[in-house]
């Protein structure tokens, strides 16, 4: 159950080179990213129209691409042009190509009909376009469905439960901890108010320990997570009374993630993390934030894991019973159905 | 093709301690095992009733479990006491608990309806709650069904096939002996009478080279070996004409054995050894017996596990022709088949 | 989907020796392979009819085979003749016996009724006959269906694209060669002139370093591959129109091969390499031949593997476009469809 008409995250612009294509997945389906000698980014099914040999073992050519088992060369939109010794080349001889979209370092495919691909529906992700913050960026490939890492980054009652260790959250905080959830266009709105955050001297770099945490993210259809952190003096939550501090924080720093489903049972999880650049050092902290965050993801990805697993041998008549935190996944998971309905009743080839 | 409705092996005392919640498998179910702090076993479904969270992966609370993944509190019953940020508690959020049975150092869960545990119907292990014996023990995996395990252990015929290197068992020995299989409550007895079998003199540490072996076991549902080996002198099963010898045996060592089905094609196989205390140095005997049956299950499982894969394999419209020797395994099966048409019979959550 | 009624390779001569019998696979079925004292190949299922142990694990007796599992002893034609313990062996203890063929260091097995065995359908290996080559072998599992192979093997347009770094093949060479198909007993015949190939000088030890290659090769159900490469001096096809040439070549090589199927979705690869025994330090450059092609042979692989998995993930409403260049497929797969069909209508236990 994959929602096709959206934009999936590929990866990151750097890991796509002219003149080397490569391979990725995308809601269950093979495709060969390759750059052009403009530099502009194409998508295109990784499967030769022939015998359906994997193109990104194949050979760039300028802003085409030739399938190096049998030599069929198709161009950007996907049409076969040319097979050696064959003087026609037939019309049918023609492979499905994906609108791509690169914003500000990320790549992003279009898994519906590329004449449907919406600008409007990438990622906000906003402070990446702007200059306040600098970035280190990861990766993390999951055998759990992309729906799991969703619910988990949608919930985040689970701070002090798996991550006491990295991130340091602590359960008399979170007890204190309040959130609101409001639905926005194409997804929901979290925000999260945590007093009394013991924060470790290394990861703010700042004198500052003991803060009150204010996190605010979106969180969009299919998986897409934009998230400022701000930290503020202790007790600034209660002075607001939970609501909007009149008082700049400390510092902030803000998140971009994604969560590309590649298969039913598979995911890939992009995270980018962002510190202010005026801060010294920034790009430092910011692949020091990076470590802490992989400790962190890899405590989510073994827990969500195993959830997988026990999911996978659970009879179907065993159901779940949702917490009062379930809110925002069960908003944010009927988005998602609505999404993949509307594909199903949406026209065009790859509908 | 489980038995629910029986106790199956899940491990040995020590596997267990307070504070250190277990993960284990019966009859293709994951379940949470731990110890109370007044040492009682718990035995719950590892799933957490929320989102099926591994609540092996959780932290024990006196004699609560706490799922790490959002902080549901259970108690010992399987119900869900508490979630954090929330006041009530829906009377849903419950998972099933297991009957635990511990003796003499063994663990076993009832798999169906706690209610209809039958201590009845614990394996027959009774020199273990005596002090004649001492015991080394071992356990190991099989990526074969417990069915398979099941019929070796039933049909002794392999020995002079199978373990000719490690227990030195013998074709001419072999070819002498006589078996009676007799059917007992809830199971099988197998006696074995097996004369002139030379038993090396590192095994028995007795002078005693050459010995008529008396073996005699019940074989239970759904898969308890109790096995008392008896050593005589040379032909002394000829003397009483393979019937009850009148004098005592050399020696007598004793087995218990359990098979546990972990899922449809994988098993584990726990096996305690015991020899005599009065021997001199018993523990290390026992240590060794083990090391040598260590080795004879091992080729046990290289056999089995090969079946298992050209069972696999084979179309189902090839039969086995089972040989005279079957006879006890063609009993257990039907015992195994009667047990498991009366769990979906019973009533309860679990049949 | 497999040919029953042929001839499939299992092996070459050595890896066959008396006392030790040999697990194989043919279209998904095991079977075991075992020489006789007097030196005959037996293959049976490597099934024991009583509980499906496998044959391959035991322990040949003059010309009979024992299951090391409960001691069943199998003559040669698969009947069970001895079960230890038991004065009567029932006549439905047996397995299934196959015609085996062993012609010039390799052994094939016919894999439907061995009384419809053909030994007209071996594979055409006529020069392993005579005694101009001489031969380096090799061998090469696929996690990829036969099909593919036997695809890969009767469309050599692959050639320029697959194995530039390997064969030294050229894209410019192949765009002027010249191929001719034709229908044979039982196969296809495929002819291939291709000027101006270059030739490394360590491949071919001789100072010829541009010549016209001409490729002769039938390939027969279900899999086999008998060829003739032969190198002319350069421009030799144009001066013969691309037909027969009228002198003599530089040097020829031939080449043996078959693709076994072993399973739906694998198969085993055997190819053997032979240079002129005329040739000085002949066995040292078959030796040579067989490295480049082994690293040849492993572009293929890592291709068809690739295809293997694309096609898995494709759905089955999306149709492969053939080229002009498939026509030799096309035609081979309407013989192995038929021979499927003639394997469904033959009677027969086997069939």
């Amino acid at each position: 159950m994959f929602v096709k008409n959206a934009w999936h995250a590929i990866g990151y612009s750097q890991e796509f080179e002219t003149g080397t294509p490569a391979a990725r997945q995308i809601i269950g389906k093979p495709i060969v990213v390759y750059r052009t000698d403009a530099g502009d980014l194409v998508a295109l099914d990784d499967r030769c129209s022939h015998r359906f040999a994997p193109l990104s073992r194949g050979r760039c050519e300028g802003d085409m691409l030739r399938c190096m088992y049998h030599g069929a060369l198709f161009d950007r939109t996907g049409q076969c042009i040319q097979i050696p010794g064959q003087d026609k080349v037939p019309a049918q001889a023609r492979i499905q190509s994906y609108a791509v979209a690169e914003r500000s370092g990320w790549v992003f495919v279009w898994g519906g009909d590329p004449a449907g691909a919406d600008p409007g529906r990438l990622p906000n992700f906003l402070p990446l376009e702007g200059g306040e913050f600098t970035f280190a960026k990861g990766a993390m490939d999951y055998r759990a469905a992309a729906s799991q890492i969703n619910a988990n980054l949608l919930d985040f009652t689970h701070l002090p439960f798996v991550h006491t260790a990295s991130f340091g959250a602590r359960e008399d905080s979170w007890k204190e901890a309040r959130s609101k959830i409001t639905p926005v266009e194409n997804g929901i709105s979290v925000t999260w108010w945590v007093p009394g955050a013991i924060i470790p001297a290394h990861e703010t770099r700042l004198e500052v320990r003991v803060v009150d945490q204010l996190l605010m993210y979106e969180y969009t259809v299919p998986g897409h997570l934009s998230m400022m952190m701000e930290f503020y003096p202790e007790n600034t939550a209660r002075s607001c009374d939970f609501g909007t501090p009149s008082i700049e924080p400390v510092v902030r720093d803000y998140n971009a993630q994604s969560v590309c489903a590649t298969g039913e049972g598979t995911a890939r999880y992009y995270y980018a993390w962002g510190v202010p650049r005026a801060i010294p050092g920034a790009e430092e902290v910011a692949s020091m934030r990076l470590e802490i965050a992989g400790r962190a993801f890899e405590e989510d990805r073994l827990m969500i894991e195993a959830q997988q697993r026990i999911i996978d041998s659970t009879p179907d008549d065993i159901v779940m019973v949702p917490n009062a935190a379930d809110k925002a996944i069960t908003l944010f998971e009927r988005l998602m159905a609505k999404a993949a309905r509307e594909d199903s009743e949406s026209a065009g080839p790859l509908s």
